[in-house]
Formats: C-alpha cells, sequence, structure tokens
C-alpha cells in the first residue's frame, strides 16, 4: 500500500474542495448574505489548509505508481473528508446545528441520494442552498474524475484504477486512450448538458438561482431543490424539461460521446439504452394507468406518472406529486426502479441496467448449463463478449448488494419506525434516491430517525454510490499492509 | 427430452399418491366422519386411475435413461398434479369450496410453506386437518425422493437426476454410492424423528391426533396445526419440544447419518452445523433482550424468542405468540432469518446457511482479486474445495432467487393491500414459512388475497421448494424439443 501517494491524492482533493467553497461564497455574496459568505470562507480556508498538508505527504522519492487498491482507498478516503468538510458551512453557519445532521446532508449531496433532514428548506440562506445543491453537481460526475480532467497525470499513469472506483458501472470504457481526455471529454458533456438545461428552466420562468440549483440536482441526479413541494409548484412546462434531463442524464456517457463522433449506428445498438428507454417508457405507462383516476386529465397523469418514473428510475428524488398516496402496484413499481436505476456510466445509482441485464443473461445461460452441462456459451454485452472475470465481478456485486442491503435494514430497524419506512429508506438512501415511503415519503424527511440511523444510512449512501467494492477493500485490514 | 419416461414417473407419483390418501381415509373412519372418508375413497380411485393411465406411457421399447432435463421435468409435473390432485378432498367435501383456495391449501402443504387461507381451523373434520399436515410430513423429503427408496430402479441408473432436482441445497452428497440407499436411509432416519417427537408431545398431554399433526408440521417444517393460536394454548413443555424438533428437522440430515456411523469428529467440522446453530442462538439472544419487557419473566421472554426464531429460521411457521406485535428489530430480523433458511439438505426451505456460507466466501474472495487481480484462490466449504460450476451455480442461484422475488412481490402488490403485507407474503411463501407480517401475519391468513394473488403464491411457494431452477427448466421451450 503506497499511503504517502494515498494521502497526497486525498490534499489534492481537499485543495479542489476549498476552490468549490468560492462558488456558493459568491452565491451569498450576490445575496447579501455576509455571515454566510464568512462560513464558507472559513471553510475554503480549512480545506486548503487541510489539502496543502496532506499533499506533503509526497516526497521526491516517494513512488508514484498506483495500483487498484490504492485507487479504491483513495476514493473511500477523499469521499469520507470531502463530506465531513462540506458538513461544516451548515455547522457554522448554524442553519444546521448537529454535525451527524449536517453530515447526513452532505454525504446525502456529494452521493446525489438526495435524502434531506431539513424540515423547511425554505428557510435557508441562498449560499447554502447553493452549496448543497451543488455538491450533487460535484458528486455526480465524480471529483476524482474532476481531478483527472484538470490536473495532468496525478495518478502516475495509472490513473485508470481511480477512474474505476468511482466511476459507476460493471465494466468502465476508456473513449480515448488516455483517462486524461477521457475525464475532459466526459465533463465538458456534463457541463454543455447542464447550460442547456439552466436555459431551458430561465425560458420557463425560474430564475437564475433557482434554475442553477435544479439543475445540479438533475445533472447529478441529486433530487436537493430550494422548495418545500419539491418540483410540484412549478409549471407543467419546466416539470416536462426537468423530467426529460432526469432521463438524459441517467443515460450512459459514452452514448453522448458516439453522437458527438456521429456514431449513430453504435448509439442504436446499445442494448443498455434500449433497455433503460424501454424500462422508463413501459413502467410510466402502467403507472399512468394506475393513477389515472387521481388526477383530472389524462395528460396531468401522464405527466406525473412519467416524472416521477424517470426521478426514481435515476435515482433523483425529485417530485411533483405525494407518490406515496398512490396506489399499491405504482408503489411497488417505483420500489423496483430504485433497484434497477439507471445506466452505467451516468449520474445515477442503484444497481444500474447494464448489471441488471447481464444477471439476466448469465441466469440464462445458468438453465442452459443445467440442461447440457457441457455447453459452453459467451456472454455478450454491446456486441462484445464479457470477460468471465467480469460476470463473476458482476455476479459477487449483485449477492453483496442484497447481503448489505439487509445488514443496512436491520440497523436502520433499530429505530422505533414501521417497516415500510425502514425498508424503503434503505432502498432510497442505498440507490441514491432520497425520500422513500411513508415516514420518509417526497412529503416527508429524515429529521425524526436517531443519530445512529443517519450515520448508517449515510455510509449506505457511500456505499451505493462507491458500488460498494471501494470502501469494502478501504475497510480490509489485508489492504493496509505495507508493501 | 424423454416424455415418455416423463410421463411414467409422474404417473408413478400419483399411484403414490393414492396409496397416500388411505391415511387420513382411516383417520376420518376412526372419527366416524363417514362423508370426508368417502372424499378420500374417491380422490384415491382418481389418482390410482390417473397414475395408471399415464404409466401406460412407457412401452417396453422406451428408453429409460433420464438426464438433468427429465429430472428437473418430471420433478415439476409431478409436485402440480399432486398439489391439484391434493387438493380435491377439500373441494369435494365442501370445507373449501373454491379450487383455488384449496390449491393454495395444498401446495402449501407439499411445499412445507404453512400459508392457510382459512379462517376458521377448528371447524375442520379431522381427516382433513390430517390430510393438510400429513402433505407436510410427505412434501418435506419429498415425495420423489420417497419413490425412489421404496422403488428400485425406477430412474434406470439415473435417479441421481432426479433427487438433485428435488432435494435443497447447493451440494446433493450421496451418502452411498446407490441413490436408492441413500433415500432409505433419509426415509429412516425422517422416520424415527417423527415417531420421537410424537412420543415426546404424548407425553406432553396431546392426543394423539394432534400429536401427529403438529409432528407432520413440524417434521417437514410446513406450520399448519389444527388450533386458531397455532401452539399458543399448548404446555410450555410441548412448546420447547416443538421448537427444539423444528432446530433439529432444519439440520443437514447428512449429519444425522454421520451421528448415526459414530463419526463425531465430521459432525463438529461441519461448518454448516455451526453457523446454523450459531445464528439460531444469537438472533434468540438478541431478540429475547428485544421483546423482555412484553413477558412476565425472562424464560416466558426467552421461550418465545426461541421458538419464533426456531420456527422461522427452519421456515415452518408455527407461533406461540403474535410476533406481528414485536419491536421493529425482532420483526426484521425474523424477516432476515426467513430468507436464510435452514441447512441444505433439511427439510427446511429460504435460501439455505450453505449458500449464504458460499455467497460470503465468494464476495471475500472477489474482494481479494480486485486487490490482487492475479490472485487464484480456492473457495472450501465442510474441508472440500468447492467446484467453480457449483459457485457459479450458486452466484446464479442467488441473483434468479432476488429477481423472482421482485417479481412476485410486484403480481401480489396488483392486490389492494399494505407494502408490508405484500412483501412479508411474498418472503413467507417464496421461502415456504407460512405466516408473515401485518395482514398475513400469525394472527391472520391469506383469505383475503385475490385468487390470482394466491396462485402467484402458489407459484412462488412451488419455486422456493424445488428451488427455481427445475421449474424454469420446465417451463423453458427449448427443454421440450424433441430429441
Amino acid at each position: 500500500m503506497n499511503r504517502r501517494m494515498v494521502l497526497y491524492m486525498v490534499g489534492r482533493i481537499l485543495q479542489i474542495e476549498a476552490l468549490l467553497f468560492l462558488l456558493p461564497l459568491v452565491c451569498a455574496l450576490c445575496y447579501g448574505e455576509g455571515s454566510v459568505a464568512l462560513s464558507f470562507l472559513i471553510c475554503a480556508a480549512l480545506s486548503f489548509a487541510a489539502g496543502s498538508l496532506l499533499t506533503l505527504a509526497r516526497r521526491a522519492k516517494t513512488s508514484r505508481t498506483l495500483y487498484a487498491r490504492e485507487g479504491f482507498v483513495i476514493v473511500t478516503l477523499a469521499w469520507l473528508s470531502m463530506s465531513a468538510l462540506g458538513a461544516l458551512p451548515f455547522v457554522i453557519e448554524g442553519a444546521i446545528p448537529s454535525f451527524v445532521d449536517a453530515f447526513f446532508e452532505t454525504v446525502s449531496g456529494f452521493t446525489t441520494t438526495g435524502a434531506s433532514i431539513l424540515t423547511d428548506v425554505e428557510a435557508m440562506a441562498h449560499g447554502l442552498l447553493f452549496w448543497r445543491s451543488f455538491t450533487h453537481w460535484v458528486g455526480g460526475m465524480g471529483v476524482l474524475v474532476f481531478v483527472m480532467a484538470i490536473l495532468p497525470n496525478e495518478g502516475g499513469g495509472r490513473s485508470i484504477h481511480i477512474m474505476r472506483a468511482e466511476m459507476p458501472g460493471p465494466i468502465i470504457g476508456k473513449l480515448v486512450p488516455k483517462i486524461r481526455d477521457t475525464a475532459k471529454i466526459l465533463y465538458l458533456i456534463y457541463v454543455a448538458m447542464t447550460a442547456a438545461e439552466v436555459i431551458l428552466l430561465l425560458f420557463g420562468g425560474m430564475n437564475l438561482f433557482e434554475s442553477l440549483v435544479h439543475t445540479f440536482g438533475t445533472a447529478g441526479t441529486g433530487g436537493f431543490g430550494c422548495k418545500a413541494d419539491s418540483i410540484a409548484g412549478y409549471s407543467s412546462y419546466c416539470q416536462w424539461v426537468i423530467c426529460v434531463f432526469m432521463f438524459l442524464f441517467g443515460v450512459n456517457f459514452n452514448v453522448y460521446y458516439l453522437l458527438l463522433l456521429g456514431k449513430l449506428r453504435s448509439v442504436f445498438k446499445s442494448s443498455e439504452l434500449w433497455c433503460y428507454t424501454a424500462i422508463a417508457v413501459g413502467v410510466t405507462a402502467v403507472v399512468a394507468v394506475n393513477v389515472s383516476s387521481l388526477y383530472s386529465s389524462v395528460s396531468e397523469a401522464l405527466r406525473h406518472a412519467a416524472f416521477q418514473v424517470s426521478s426514481v428510475m435515476t435515482t433523483t428524488g425529485y417530485a411533483t406529486t405525494d407518490f406515496n398516496l398512490w396506489p399499491g402496484l405504482s408503489k411497488t413499481l417505483l420500489v423496483l426502479l430504485m433497484f434497477i436505476g439507471a445506466s452505467a456510466g451516468s449520474t445515477g445509482g442503484g444497481l444500474k441496467v447494464s448489471r441488471v441485464v447481464l444477471t439476466f443473461k448469465l441466469i440464462r445461460r445458468e438453465l442452459q448449463k443445467l440442461v447440457h452441462p457441457r455447453s459452453v456459451s459467451v456472454v455478450k454485452l454491446e456486441g462484445k463478449k464479457v470477460e468471465e472475470q467480469t460476470l463473476s465481478n458482476t455476479a459477487v456485486y449483485v449477492m453483496v448488494y442484497f447481503v448489505l442491503f439487509f445488514v443496512i435494514l436491520i440497523l436502520v430497524s433499530l429505530d422505533p419506525i414501521d417497516f415500510e419506512s425502514a425498508f424503503t429508506a434503505t432502498a432510497a438512501c442505498f440507490n441514491n434516491i432520497g425520500p422513500g415511503l411513508a415516514s420518509v415519503g417526497p412529503a416527508a424527511n429524515y429529521a425524526h430517525l436517531s443519530a445512529f440511523a443517519k450515520l448508517v444510512l449515510s455510509a449506505a449512501m457511500l456505499l451505493g454510490r462507491l458500488e460498494i467494492f471501494p470502501i469494502l477493500v478501504a475497510c480490509s485490514v489485508s489492504t493496509w499492509k505495507k508493501r
């Protein structure tokens, strides 16, 4: 374990976070919130100082080589320390007095979950609301991917390990031979789509602040907003814009890169894109019929169905209506979507569509083997053979996913809440969605949980966002042995 | 596909079922229930006629060879037709007028689930109650295993495929070289333990009928009884006897064979036995503390905790108290136990302890591989190397298990019931436990569900008992192609 390089990389991340604090600082100044701006200045200074101290760990003679192990540990430590520091503005300003609450809120932000402990979001200062949503945007594409995009050769030519640890999905494709260029392309697409949504929302009558906050929440598939009723109060135009963009940010970003290159045929052949679209459209249709009696017109039912499906499937968590009041079938379908999640290589969470597709292909192959024990068959995805190692990794991922799900569920059940709340709180945090059902539904929040449950759910959010393995590797003793 | 042999074997099973109908017939006669006895006589005749017709499918020149495929199809068809015929006495007698309800009850019996649609069990005739519990006993060890034990060479020397399809667990060990002898040994142990429990319950003051009914329910880990309050009305001695025997019937029967051979060292080295015991004892301790305030004494809390843990973990489903009223932690732990289930090679259901153990070992190996990509490590169970084929089979089993779980949950959610009821009804039927929580809790029943939900849950019970793959293979088109 190359500890010096690990500390150095974490230090770099904290320096970047110091820069990130400057944006909400500007926002606070624009709204004349002096004390909020001061909190951000303090945090920026703290973050920069801590980061700079850590970068001293790397000496001239330190080996710069990073292996998979270091990648996992860097990502885990970076996300933990970023969240701990990111929680400070809320505490210093006094908006969220308890550190555990602020930590929960910030982890929820960076992991693009969107689960909140705020009981009155509209009373928050603009600067803090901006920061809260901005963490979604940063966490969506990944902060280490960002570092690789702007800092050349930090990973010593081995940064693929860091990217693998942070990017969601079973197979990480490099778009171009250089990791740094891949990271740049991803961020350029991300910024362009973000800008497009902001402009479309401005057209819909939102002010710049609201447009930014909701675009950050959409782009990162997070779900933090600035209104108590989420998106319900906005025009149906704005709701449709957010609905479509949530869906778009749940698509594998490789697809957009292929589009940019004009490779339309490859895009149309993407089985993950087809499955993702088919599931979204299919479930929307079923839900729209199921809830039609609750709304005055077909178009209204369709809008609410499409919005909620897009929101839950991409694991964003915005709501235009209290879907906790929907009939059982719709609620169960939404819970199912929580688990499927968005596409690999998107900003969304959950198991990911490609993993679900691989799971079904593995099941089919196993059935064939049971009938014809000597048959040899290859599993393909997107027209390419999937390595056996990737298949077994996927199978184990799905298993560990459900094992952890139950562990978290048990720990959350220590709180005196009903089963539906405990189950959907676990599902909503582990899959980075945000609202669950019952007492953690879209019209409620997580404030009533104990500090212990909040910490458990914070861990669940990190496990979900980083796709479990990095954190498990970082927590295992053998990883920390000196080489 | 050797269709003739498949039909022949199913026919044999139905002939056996005709014989099985004679036992409740005798019981009905003992209690002077003439019309009930007549129903059983009609069913026995029907069953024998249908079976004999099917056995005609085998001609002199018919190949007697059976492969895995045929094994799966035989088991699936046998269980379906046995359940359909087994439901008839209830319908003919008029005790359960709806065939769907009677089918649900019988599938619940044979699969050793114990989920009931009866609203007033104490109003049932003795003969019918006896049959209902006797299906547990037959289904527990497996009816095809029974056939192999008593009919020589039916499987044409390839009967291991049938045994594999019907016996629970990831690895089926032949105790002795001949399948027939293995089946005989298993049934002898089963009969001996059944007799021991009947005698112990007679000592506790139960009459012969009640002792038999409850022993059948315990031995098959089923859970049908003859009282509305399950086991709550019996003495604490009887409760402890049933508690201990439920646990014993959840042990891998290979352990008892090793005990018979005096191989104590092998027994003590069984990791599945240790895990099974550790989970049962550990959860009992936690639950006992958690519910202690609800009961007047520590011993009472301990008894209820041990009984419910033993009952749910072995997937029996008897209750001494309404655990739906227990605090959240205890309820969630019980739901977790529903999924873990009993040992492989026992009469219990669920995922099975050995699969859970293998899952954890697979996860550990995958983590090692992530850190050291070139490491090669062997997974061992009970001191023996587990074949890679078995490992991938286990991984895929766990995946298909959770996928099916969600499919069933969605179909059950079409009924207007709350999430907790739908979730635990699915868990309780798929894992062959019986009672769930909320509206399908131990003090309630499944009568209020729609016919569709009852059929879905019947399928879930069969999928759970036969461990999914046989039914999936039997349902796939390619299986039915002629050779």
